[in-house]
């Protein structure tokens, strides 16, 4: 008979328990070692998710891809396990510390937040990708991937368990929801005595769903409408450079550009090169008025142009008549997700820096560089648009909360 | 007319708006300026807190000894504005930060969360405690106080919006909401698009209502079951002061001791002394079988106990074979909230705070100092019994987020 979810949540809370005692070196052990046990199942792996894809061949090309592990795939998601284990770790940092003047040593130190749900969709590099995430920061995790993987996630985490076992780790560290029934994840938001958080991974509807369904709080990963401020002293060669990789780098992308706002000073200079590159990429453009006088043949935006995540080859662009403009352009279109300025002054990279209020507010980069990696974080779990606990990128770091170790001599207060 | 409450939320976001560029120096001007019309306006607040009183004749002594501003409360009103001003500016702060290989510079800087709604009840001193917290970190602020103190809320937030305008900052940064009906918390409830926090302080059923009934992220203030474990190895003297002050320095308040747990190898030593303790005291005290051995005319204590928050001098004990056995009992019947260990033993000390999982772990401290002040952090708006974002006391810097600063130099991602 298959565990009920309640028992699931009961046993991934002993596991937390057993968890905030266990050593870093344990951890960093278990990562390793599931590395090694999915490179020696990788034939059974491989079975199964040729299992997962004969099994639903109804299934559009773009998600039998998501679905499919490659070699490339594999090794990336070998890659991503060993680089967990050797980061740094992140439970018991000191994050403040001092001494009061009444002896009483007080220190805020990293623990980590105990039981995370993580629900999510096709690819099943996110099975091992966030368990080890989450693993890392020593919290106890149960997965609910999409049900077309089943097969292969049941390899994995099976691999992932008996890794944990030997490194002297409950296994139900990791735990796979097996069935797939929409009844499952109903069971599981309802635990909100025994799982401290819930990440959904996955579109919109998904994120809504959960977050409406349940106490437990959610840490939400919606969409990025990104901007790219080009003020009218930008470098056209650099300007250029930048739109086309934040556009075109991938396009499917949350942290793809998808509205430009060029300084109408500039526009002259600026437009017509940043368009024609675009154009040899395939890239479609939708300007507004003022954009339509230096690109006659760009299609004219609409209002709705402003607040769509196209996630495609599609690009609107917008003249506006200086920073001002441009930051209050962003403050009601913009999801404060990632947004740049393209420019040659400190004063305006200043006030954008300071004025736009989003999650990764960049200079001079590509807005596809607003990502765990490339900011030096590691393996993440996702890229938080939620304001409170975890903004941005969300690492092993951000899966820690924190308690309060005040150490006396018998300190009383008055 | 009065201001609808959706109008109120929009002019708080257009006040967080501005606030995001204001320097630290005019929130600090601003917070001392709030003092000095305090004292100007003293005169008229007391005379509205005599009308507050006078209009609700029936309310408890208790409950209008909250409602009262003393001349010691008012000081202390004034205190806690002034120490606000001068603590360091928690916006702005680089918590971390690198430079990538490809030359990306990368940081993590604290920023205001936003538009905070506080939700709270009898205490005037809220009023002026929470705005200055939440100003301090660069929030816009909306308060909702109870209705027996709106006169006396009305007079400091008009004083307070003064000060605001003097500084040079919006006035909308504090607004207090004077519809005493049911109805506009509801509103307020409702602007899930415009207020980025709610905190209701008060008591479970307030909490538990305002959670329920939004979309708003909610950081929460629970009750506190808090437990000190008394080892056998603890010395008498210290163990007995502890004891008395963790539970008699008030009793009405969340981190007051609820439960004691003494280790059965030394129960015969320490618990008559300390039980004789409590008794000059005036607590009542609720043992266990074994504890009744040492103490005989303690009253026996249920299962309900161990789960009960007393606010009252009245005092579960509890005899446990051991530490794990303590560790056992705070993790079943504990809050979370705060929770100390009094022992001469590093070995013990360093398991206690490792695997008890609360916001405060205290070793050889009284519970009563698990707050911002002894710990520290100035001014507080309350101590979060949640696990993210924000646990144990909430200060400035609680009331902040972050965002990445990235700045390249033309960097593409490859």
């Amino acid at each position: 008979m298959e565990k009920t979810i309640l028992l699931m949540a009961q046993d991934a809370r002993a596991a937390r328990n057993a968890l905030a005692t266990a050593s870093g070196a344990a951890r960093q052990d278990a990562l390793n070692r599931m590395a090694e046990k999915l490179l020696a199942v990788k034939e059974e792996l491989f079975a199964a998710n040729t299992e997962d894809l004969a099994a639903a061949p109804e299934l559009s090309p773009a998600f039998r891809k998501r679905l499919q592990i490659s070699e490339k795939i594999f090794t990336y998601m070998l890659n991503r396990l060993r680089e967990a284990a050797a980061l740094p770790d992140p439970v018991g940092r000191v994050l403040e510390g001092r001494t009061m003047p009444n002896g009483l040593q007080v220190s805020r130190v990293a623990v980590p937040i105990g039981v995370i749900a993580i629900i999510y969709e096709a690819r099943p590099n996110v099975t091992t990708d966030a368990a080890a995430v989450a693993l890392k920061s020593g919290n106890a995790v149960i997965l609910k991937g999409g049900s077309e993987s089943i097969r292969t996630n049941c390899v994995l985490a099976k691999a992932m368990r008996e890794a944990l076992v030997e490194a002297g780790l409950p296994a139900d560290a990791v735990q796979l929801i097996e069935r797939t029934d929409h009844g499952a994840v109903k069971e599981l938001l309802q635990q909100d005595k025994l799982v401290d958080l819930v990440i959904p991974r996955g579109g919109k509807q998904l994120i809504r769903a959960v977050s409406e369904g349940t106490r437990i709080p959610v840490l939400k990963h919606y969409d990025g409408i990104c901007h790219q401020y080009v003020a009218a002293d930008a470098d056209v060669a650099m300007a250029t450079a930048l739109v086309v990789n934040s556009k075109c780098q991938r396009v499917e992308v949350y942290n793809a550009l998808e509205t430009l706002l060029v300084e109408a000073a500039g526009a002259e200079r600026l437009l017509p090169p940043i368009a024609a590159a675009l154009r040899t990429q395939g890239v479609e453009l939708r300007g507004c008025e003022a954009t339509r006088r230096f690109l006659p043949d760009c299609l004219p935006a609409t209002d709705e142009d402003w607040d769509t995540e196209y996630l495609a080859p599609i690009l609107s662009i917008r003249v506006v008549s200086d920073i001002d403009e441009a930051i209050r352009h962003i403050t009601e279109h913009g999801s404060g997700h990632t947004d740049g300025i393209i420019t040659s002054s400190l004063e305006l990279a200043r006030r954008f820096t300071a004025a736009v209020d989003s999650a990764s507010v960049l200079v001079n980069a590509s807005t596809r560089l607003s990502g765990g990696g490339d900011y030096g974080m590691g393996a993440v779990v996702g890229i938080s648009t939620d304001r409170l606990h975890a903004r941005g990128p969300v690492g092993p770091a951000e899966l820690c909360t924190y308690k309060w170790i005040a150490v006396g001599n018998g300190t009383l207060r008055n």
